[in-house]
């Protein structure tokens, strides 16, 4: 049984969602695209012990500006299941997601999480919409393997994210190997994250866990879904990554070898036409075409580019002959909403349009 | 008739040396390296116009601390051949060197060049002394082929350098090709260089003419001397170049695919055991080992390891298995110094240490 | 006779706006402020001879995002009055503007400009609307002296605009001394501005001008408009400028005497009820509040708050005794708008506000 | 009974001193100054409880280059006195020193402080040698009162350190009152200190107890020692702190009002005149004119003057008239050496060539 049937009907009242991990950068950021959410309506703020009991607005809040109005009375709760909201999202970090997580879905709670540590689970769906969206059946497995009444969705890493949206777009061309160097931002480290006196006018060419995580799940969101599992995609990346002192935006400088012989300006038409899922899957934050192919030079740039189209755009420049593999270019992403954030809210929109996930009075 | 002669004699009065350039960036990182230098003394300073005629100490110093004491009075000149002593560094850009430097060699000088203009030029050595310090005899034909009593000799771009000096150290293992990604400091781009409004907590993913000179100056350096030519290596590079907000030090992602099949604790062995030339041809600025291997997991990082050494050395760490090609690793390197000034300074050394260069009484 | 009549009626057809100096930091800022402004249409572009002919997309757009998509077809015309709308903004530097706007206020145009220039003229207002609209008065007054046709409006130095408008909000107080110190953000120098290998990671404590600008421009703005002409308030400012690394917002650190003894308290709620301009004058650019007073310890912060508001607020913070004055606190403005670009959206609104620009046909 | 006795004798061998807080920044710090020093030598480094048990080489060093050879293997100690040497460093933070100093002291250990704690003890000396080496005979009270067979000895917060120094060079034109802004670089939050997320791009307009500190500490270094204690010094300074992306050198802006007319001049001179203790008492570390002033416009600025003179200068410029106060002027030093350890271990020179302390056999 597929979860592929209708559009979803008009949603009446919003769906009230709940964030685990609401003072962390991540939840900062979700709580910030959710102000003005047309489905999701939070109603339910989780963070480790020094936060709960205190209104939110009286916490440190991170992000420009300030805590968004009808959030700063509210209490921040301990994370208990049975508090909480149906629909939740997680942007706990790996040392609490790893129990806290399954608890949720246990309790019959839809996990939406930014954390690493399901996404490799072979029943964890490992989602991005416009590329794997098919990936969400994988739930219905996961609750049987599982025995939850709930469930756990995820959304890759943030460099994960924009190199498997370009690899996606590439598809038809059969890109066999290619060669990362990521160049990420320094909120991509969360709070407080690393150190200014490491990281002010420095590059450190090694983030923990990072190469192999876009080597390995770009296999995983590009691979197929077979009755019920995920058969990894054979292409093979090999990363390096760095820290550099930028805000927001992860840069990356891609080399690919294709299966297929085809010319430059073919790699930046398929990018262009890639199709976002705005139109088909109604998700109100999905963009109308998720690649932007950049013609100067110079571009893209993570100050200048990484905000544009509300953060959610995966930006190309560059596009050219590789004299290794075949072809090379710059890929750019806004590591806190499409890598992190966003990116949650999308795999969210894509439970509640799929008709998956559906608010049920009195849980649990 | 080769220059390999013998080792040069102790050096008795200091020979007269001149900048081109004297204000730029890297004429200022020449007058520094050579405050102190055993065999080489400054008595002369030329640059463009709106600087001739004023004391050195009165015109902008970018460099920490001050003008060197004995310098403070000395006049800017303008660029005239007739006035400079026989060896002259440059620093010219581009746009002055092209018709400047042929100038200076036609009228019997030894100009030791950092610009780009004459590095391809087939007649005109690129040189690494501790990778292609016998490239220097292609001077005798230089003088043949275009009637100059004096020659020019260059140094590669700044980020070459560093690549070239570790596939030289790989030499055994028959590197065929190579991926490289660099994230480039603000000060290799000279003085006024990047706009702090363009470079500021940002990456711009292009510097011009950057990628093309890291790949064909790579096969020239790594070519063959043959009778009166140097035949390019065949080692492919593709690079990608980019601008951090670094002060000094380059750094630089590579992959390689090698001919042989070699272990990572190889790879680190070669370049451990990469030789220096200071105890064969006694360079006082060349390093006893120009490769410093780093094991920590996180380094080399420019600002950290840039600098030690005196700047002249190149740094690299992460060496491990690259899943597409078959190593990976990090390269840093001081752009300024090792990359730059302390380059064209060792390749003066070089002259004089091959007896190439004895100054000549009376000249011109 | 005054200025002051009554409410602007509804304008009808948007009125035409040219810019002078279009490819300049503050031209291009005004053109992103005006892509939706409800009153003002930019029909002209001009700049310097290097861009005139070119379409204005294939210009350098150094803001976040692209050229808005009206403009990127328009043609860049030379700066000659007889092609310009009748109101014009100037973003023009120093060097042009000295000639260039007394020129079109001649040819009849109204030049709302934010270079130095005139802004110390004593027929030419220096204007922030909440401050001193009535100054306003003195382009009457300007015509009859000058015999000019249009007319030339001024706003104030980017890091006095939000002293003089703190200052403005304590007039009550009488405040009699202050003793400033500033850290101003790169934006704030324009394009190319000052060289990131001058700025990076480093404090440049001395501004060209800013000092001097700051002290007694501020004495004109906070001046009594008398017949004829401004007589400068007694306010003494003593001001240290600095730049240092931050992309926008200048922060200030503001100590001052005062002729009465108030306390923090009362200091606070003055600027808290600092009247704005949006409801009396009705200009759409205008903020209800001008002055956020910040109660977190360590606001208001360039990054977080110098955007917020659309960039048209002044932010103040830390509101406490000084043990040498009498109070001292941190201001904050955004430079780049409520500092230049907004400043002079905010004088061109207030000319139509006043009806004292009308828009003729026929011009000129 | 005075300290003040005569000069010291050679140092035969070298005096055994110890780190406490020895993977702290300025612990670090500390040890980098003592690799070459003609007096101590390190031979015991403690810690807290993580880094106990391990070499000295394979824990985090933050500073440029590596652990200095001889310290690789040492192993790191819990910090208890009876292993200690009698003179001993003290880097810890506040948390710890609170009991950890006093404890030393009474079991006979001569603990040189960078921290905080102790500064405002009536019997513990705040040191500048070269501004109140007299104060150093409060140790003599501080041991009766204290009943320790050893002693504290501290130095002041690195920013008033700075400013205590010039207003030190002006005491004979009877400073009265200063108002003083700091802009302070990264590394003087220690490790890790400030957040990149924070401080990158960012000015953070507050610093936790900073400008108490600098206000009244100053007035304890500038006091009188009168029979058995300081009596404070009369100046009254205002301050207002910031954090600024700087990696190293606090800049400070200041205004002061003297109680005598003198020019900017006469200022600049007093400055250039202030005696060093480099030649009357000895010290090694001591430079021999503390003050160095610019005359640049721009200067002095914290990447380029910082680290000059080892980093144990203080660096005046733009001497000038203050409209408001009397004089003003930029200060600056380098907040890790001359204003932490770089103090300490001038304070610890002094020790010595007081012949206060004189290592002991047998101790404790």
């Amino acid at each position: 049984m597929s979860l592929w049937r209708q559009r979803p009907e008009r949603v009446a009242t919003k769906i009230e969602v709940g964030i685990l991990g609401a003072t962390a950068m991540v939840g900062q950021q979700l709580i910030a695209l959710l102000e003005q959410h047309p489905w999701f309506q939070i109603t339910w703020l989780a963070a480790s012990e020094p936060s709960q009991g205190h209104r939110y607005g009286d916490l440190p809040w991170r992000l420009p500006g300030k805590v968004p109005a009808g959030l700063t009375d509210q209490k921040v709760e301990a994370p208990r299941p049975r508090d909480a909201p149906q629909l939740v999202f997680s942007a706990l970090d790996a040392a609490a997601a790893g129990e806290m997580e399954p608890a949720f879905a246990a309790a019959g709670h839809y996990v939406v999480s930014n954390a690493r540590n399901f996404r490799m689970d072979p029943f964890v769906p490992l989602l991005i919409p416009e590329v794997n969206a098919q990936h969400l059946d994988l739930v219905l497995i996961q609750q049987q393997r599982k025995r939850w009444r709930g469930a756990i969705v995820t959304n890759p890493n943030c460099s994960t994210i924009f190199l498997a949206i370009v690899l996606a777009a590439l598809r038809e061309f059969h890109v066999k190997r290619g060669v990362v160097t990521t160049m990420q931002a320094l909120s991509g480290a969360g709070y407080p994250g690393v150190a200014s006196a490491d990281s002010a006018a420095n590059v450190i060419p090694w983030i923990e866990g990072e190469e192999e995580e876009i080597e390995i799940e770009t296999q995983k969101i590009l691979g197929r879904f077979m009755v019920n599992s995920i058969e990894p995609a054979s292409v093979q990346i090999s990363a390096q990554a760095s820290r550099v002192p930028v805000l927001h935006g992860h840069t990356e400088m891609v080399s690919l070898e294709m299966g297929e012989r085809v010319s430059s300006e073919q790699v930046e038409e398929a990018f262009r036409e890639f199709p976002g899922v705005a139109r088909t899957l109604h998700l109100p934050s999905a963009p109308t075409k998720p690649i932007v192919v950049h013609l100067e030079r110079d571009r893209p740039q993570p100050r200048l580019d990484a905000e544009t189209g509300a953060g959610m755009l995966v930006h190309v420049g560059r596009v050219r002959k590789c004299s290794v593999l075949d072809h090379k270019f710059v890929v750019l992403g806004h590591n806190l909403i499409r890598g992190a954030a966003g990116a949650a809210l999308l795999n969210a929109e894509l439970l509640v349009a799929r008709q998956l996930f559906a608010p049920v009075q009195g849980l649990p």
